[in-house]
């Protein structure tokens, strides 16, 4: 087995486990979300630790020498140079309220950034899946190859975005230039956001405020599927904080230049 | 048969046809989106059509005496005394970005009102069933049944609306009084909320500017549940508008209250 079919492997190991582990509670009318911001509510619930505990477990079996960076247990350093990202449960808001929309996201990184991810749906069975020259969706209906649509203009396009306050004021007003010149706009759905985009149904996913977890393995995903992931001012996203994903070229100029005013 | 088997084995024919037309197009790339507002963009589909008309035939062939009201072809007299009130697909924008959280509405209403309705999620394969005294959830893991939790505090609500742009200015400010009180506000969703609300995973959902077609089916649902459903002034909501749905009586007086300003 190569590296990369060991790494494909791991992560599809990775995705079971997190999806087990997630199910056995959603909707459990037992789960009891603590709060773990000082200030405001940042919820997390038993089926996040767990999943990520589950992930973390096989990682340790497997890939021993990889670090690891999750939400919930922080960062672990290893010594082959790949670090694996994740995000237990991205949408623990959702999952609290019982909708389909949160995922897992399992990203491989290197020194150059993401190069490897999944974003896994457990409760729709929807796997996302980007890097090493393949991109692809499992589902209930089969193997579908994931491609981006590339020939939609701005005033044409779909935007997502997971909250309606978008960052700071000044990121709103952006956020606001790009929302007024597209077709539709819509909240909400968390990574499913960037899933959509990489498989050709949403245009533009623009976002503030986004940690390194939330972002590795959508654009692992994105870039295979043939779209772009910067930051607002065009450069690497991988670090989190303002994102834009664009299904071309094209939009991701017209909406970087409105997005800087 | 009595008349009550036969509403409910015809309400579950239309949801399968609604179910397979809708499916054959979602996320299909030839989906072309048509704007049937004459300002502003109020989409329909070649599927919302199709999940109408198969509605619509199975009413012709096995209650001809019924009037139909549907989103997409209008009102057609019986002489019954009931109406089926149909929104074909509730979330055409969403069915458009290939988001999972637009569902089907069937609604069954005599004088008094609706009396039963299904709430249909193709996708994710459930079906939220409520009237003649039984309530129900049947999806891939079996049928369950469906119940509105009911000792949540406003403290520790859920509230839910689908745009954060809810009716005039006046009730925006309304929404945000209820919004400002509760644990954490979701958007997006548009029917899957009040199903969320019927199966005991959200407390409050809030909007303005519906249709009947849009809470016909959900009324019935959430009241068989043993959840409240009123306009913003605690009156019948099933001619739309401004609409409020609560889990608990002392949950829906505490909202219409902050409602009220």
């Amino acid at each position: 087995m190569t590296d990369i079919d060991d790494i494909r492997a791991t992560a599809h190991l990775l995705a079971d486990a997190a999806r087990a582990e997630t199910l056995r509670l959603f909707r459990d009318p037992a789960l009891r979300p603590d709060n773990k911001a000082g200030q405001g509510y940042d919820p997390v619930t038993q089926a996040d630790r767990a999943s990520e505990k589950a992930m973390r477990a096989i990682l340790a079996a497997r890939r021993p020498g990889d670090s690891i960076l999750g939400e919930e247990y922080g960062f672990q350093r290893g010594d082959s140079g790949l670090t694996w990202i994740l995000d237990p449960i991205d949408g623990t808001r959702a999952f609290i309220a019982g909708a389909p929309t949160w995922g897992v996201l399992i990203g491989v990184a290197d020194e150059s950034g993401p190069i490897y991810g999944i974003i896994d749906q457990p409760y729709t069975e929807e796997r996302f899946e980007g890097g090493f020259g393949l991109a692809t969706l499992t589902s209930r209906r089969g193997v579908a190859p994931l491609a981006v649509r590339r020939d939609v203009e701005l005033g044409q396009a779909l935007l997502m975005s997971t909250y309606p306050e978008v960052g700071s004021a000044t990121d709103q007003a952006g956020f606001a230039r790009v929302a007024s010149r597209v077709k539709l706009t819509r909240y909400g759905i968390d990574c499913y956001a960037y899933a959509l985009l990489a498989a050709g149904h949403v245009d533009l996913v623009i976002e503030a405020g986004l940690q390194s977890y939330d972002i590795a393995a959508p654009i692992a995903v994105i870039r295979a599927a043939g779209g772009i992931v910067s930051d607002w001012e065009g450069g690497p996203a991988h670090e989190g904080g303002r994102v834009i994903a664009a299904a071309s070229p094209e939009l991701h100029a017209a909406a970087l230049e409105l997005l800087a005013g």
